[in-house]
């Protein structure tokens, strides 16, 4: 199956083109007839008859890039010599790079930044430990901490292969919002040797981001940090859709007219995200939620719960929502439902089902790369459509929220991120979109709103210094 | 007591001068006269009949920074107005910042080196794990570790506080060498629990450098280190020292026309650092070497030998060394001697004990900041001296080596930093002075000296990569 061209598809193609008229629309059009998309194209050499250029070419899968070549070589004027996938290319050698925030080129340079001078800030932070957040990277370094045990969609596939998720994790959080992060990826997915493995890193980091940890575990470790550390831990995949979704809801809650207190919401998938979302959902006001796992409903009729099974997060669950003491299919359960928040899969049940929700129903199917209902197929069903997908609208993505809530933490020395921050953050997000400017395809800024970052900063920041004060 | 002037001690002072002749100069006489050097010299402002300057001053200790103020504040026409300490302003934030190798800005971007497209590179990863070496940070990248035990001659500061020592280290790794550092410092002193962590962030790394942790549980961490791990360990305040101690005998031995081979030692201090001198020394081919501690001569005779209670590093010194069982004090030991090598403490015996040393004596006197003799003390009695200090010739100093050890392993991929490693990267530093350059003054390359890391790298590369081939 072939999907739509995008750059993560993306080669760079040298080809050998004879140079004569029409021979390089021959290529092009070989190229756009085996489905790809040019972009750009590059003279590399000429030599004789013959021309050489790099074309940039995204496609929608791997197997369209063979096609491409095979077209290109039966041609009679062209030739494929040489092909680069341009994804590998970016991570080859890895994304990031540890650099020197001033240069170190002088007898006077070394005698500050290093010997003998340095012992002077050491014996400073060995009197006052809290110095080592002003003399040291802690001031403004977050650890990007995984075990490999969730990564994207493609599951537990270990610390090496995780790397260039975490690695892409610390690009953003520089690119967005200044902060200095480093991926750690541990080589154990023991809860307790996690935990205390983050515990004998902390005094090198200002902050702690847990990342890509399965649920259940993720749960009790985060916990535990956060109990025990004195500086910021947040698990994002938990807390990071949290803030992106309740931020998107409360702009569609202005479009739609509707208030969170009388909101009617079914949640399916209760891994990291979904747990997240339903108790930020709560402490923003919701009153009614129900959800689903893949043996359905969770509520305290539920058999697992009654003969004591259930996991302790889920028990917390169902004592929590519910409170109708629903059961069955969630598919079964849209009837009278203002919000469907899916974070669990593709194709959970038909569309037709979302019939069933109230007016103005809201449904933001989150799962990735292939949402619960496809926007096309919800669309007859529901005024405002949300997706985790960056080629819909209103795409719900933790990068509009994780850069931001660092910064501001970092910079008010929050010791933890607290609910109230969570929920000033998701504020300054939604109102990041001018009412002027609220549409039904429209609800959340652009992941590559610039503003958005500092923005979050600002209201974390405040919001943390008014608790420490308060 | 009031040292040298220098930039470890240096303060910007911004002073108010009366804007007429003479001011400024008798400003600066206020500050020469207390002890300051003057550097920089900018003008801030003009107002009125005041001008604002910025004065750079390097002094011996911080009293003279208290003597400078006082002597400016009593002429009238100047007054100082701030103080900055440039060694703290240096580490204002820490010195090391994480960036992204390549922009993050269009949409395109974010599909290839984030997600989607990053999938497919942590797929290949998880399909063949030695793919991490090339795309992920692990090919550049190298962890700095300590736990804070044995810090400069600081001691055992605490993870915090050493912090400023290992940031320092990744920017000379970096400045010198291109290789990516990342300090990590320890809340653990526990050996067991340091080893178990390491092991589990190899994954993110390519190499491990280990870092002032103290004696004997060094011995043991690394050692283990070196045998679980398939990524090269290396601890530096050992090797480091022990390379360049060794470079800087190749050169003194060509000077003086001494053989390794016929080579009588005496090392004093028998932490990290003369451990491995002495195996290097051995190594090498030297034959004769006694060593003491503070209880003196480590031999086979001594008691705390005989009735075990020796630990097994100095009982494996014991076993190795002294050939003839010699026991006592070091300074009662020097008559016959070839070399000293100091790595104890300042002044442990009279300086005329060195006159019982063969002709054409050589003095490694590397304690710091104050050697074992000074090399004016010691001028009368031996040719060629070296110390650890930047203020005089022949300067022993670890960064010669660590950077270019790193940068070779990494680019041969070596899995571990064997012995022949280590002696090429020797013979490269003492290659690197010329034999026409050299002079009992100048037996080792400044550490400002740019060849030095790439030859290193390059030696240590080659011999990496014929002993895999071999």
């Amino acid at each position: 199956m072939t999907g739509t061209p995008s750059a993560q598809y993306s080669i760079v193609l040298r080809v050998e083109i004879d140079h004569k008229p029409g021979a390089l629309g021959a290529v092009a059009s070989a190229i756009g007839g085996a489905g790809g998309v040019i972009g750009d194209v590059a003279l590399v050499s000429v030599a004789g008859d013959t021309l050489v250029r790099d074309i940039t070419v995204s496609a929608g899968s791997q197997a369209v890039w063979e096609a491409i070549q095979q077209a290109i070589n039966e041609s009679p004027t062209a030739k494929v010599v040489a092909v680069t996938d341009r994804t590998f290319q970016v991570h080859e050698g890895g994304k990031l790079e540890t650099t020197p925030k001033q240069p170190l080129k002088t007898r006077d340079d070394l005698a500050m930044a290093y010997t003998p001078g340095v012992a002077r800030v050491c014996e400073a932070i060995a009197d006052d430990v809290a110095l080592s957040h002003e003399l040291t990277i802690r001031k403004n370094t977050v650890a990007v901490v995984t075990d490999g045990t969730a990564v994207l969609g493609l599951g537990d596939i270990g610390p090496e292969a995780s790397m260039p998720v975490m690695e892409g994790k610390a690009v953003l959080f520089k690119e967005f919002a200044g902060v200095d992060a480093f991926p750690i990826a541990l080589a154990t997915k023991d809860p307790d040797e996690i935990i205390s493995i983050v515990k004998a890193l902390a005094p090198t980091f200002g902050g702690i981001n847990l990342e890509d940890i399965s649920a259940p575990r993720c749960f009790e470790i985060e916990d535990r940090l956060k109990a025990e550390l004195d500086i910021p831990v947040f698990h994002d995949d938990q807390h990071g859709t949290a803030i992106v979704t309740l931020a998107a809801l409360i702009n569609a809650c202005k479009i739609t007219g509707k208030r969170l207190e009388d909101l009617r919401v079914l949640v399916t998938g209760l891994g990291a995200a979904g747990i997240a979302v339903t108790k930020i959902l709560l402490s923003a006001g919701v009153k009614d939620v129900i959800g689903a796992d893949s043996r359905g409903l969770v509520s305290t009729q539920r058999p697992d719960y009654v003969d004591g099974t259930m996991n302790s997060v889920k028990r917390w669950y169902a004592e929590m929502s519910n409170p109708e003491g629903l059961t069955g299919h969630p598919g079964d359960h849209l009837g009278g439902r203002d919000l469907f928040v899916g974070l669990s899969g593709a194709r959970i049940f038909p569309a037709e089902k979302l019939a069933a929700m109230n007016d103005d129903a809201m449904v933001f199917a989150m799962a990735n790369p292939n949402p619960e209902v496809s926007p096309e197929e919800a669309a007859p069903y529901a005024r405002i459509i949300a997706t985790g997908r960056s080629d819909y609208p209103n795409q719900i993505n933790n990068v509009l929220a994780f850069p931001g809530i660092f910064r501001g933490a970092l910079d008010a020395r929050a010791t933890q991120i607290t609910e109230g921050m969570k929920i000033a953050a998701a504020n300054a997000i939604a109102n990041l979109v001018a009412e002027e400017d609220l549409r039904e395809d429209h609800i959340i800024p652009s992941v590559f709103d610039r503003d958005v970052a500092p923005a979050v900063a600002a209201a974390v920041a405040e919001e943390a210094l008014a608790t420490t004060r308060g």
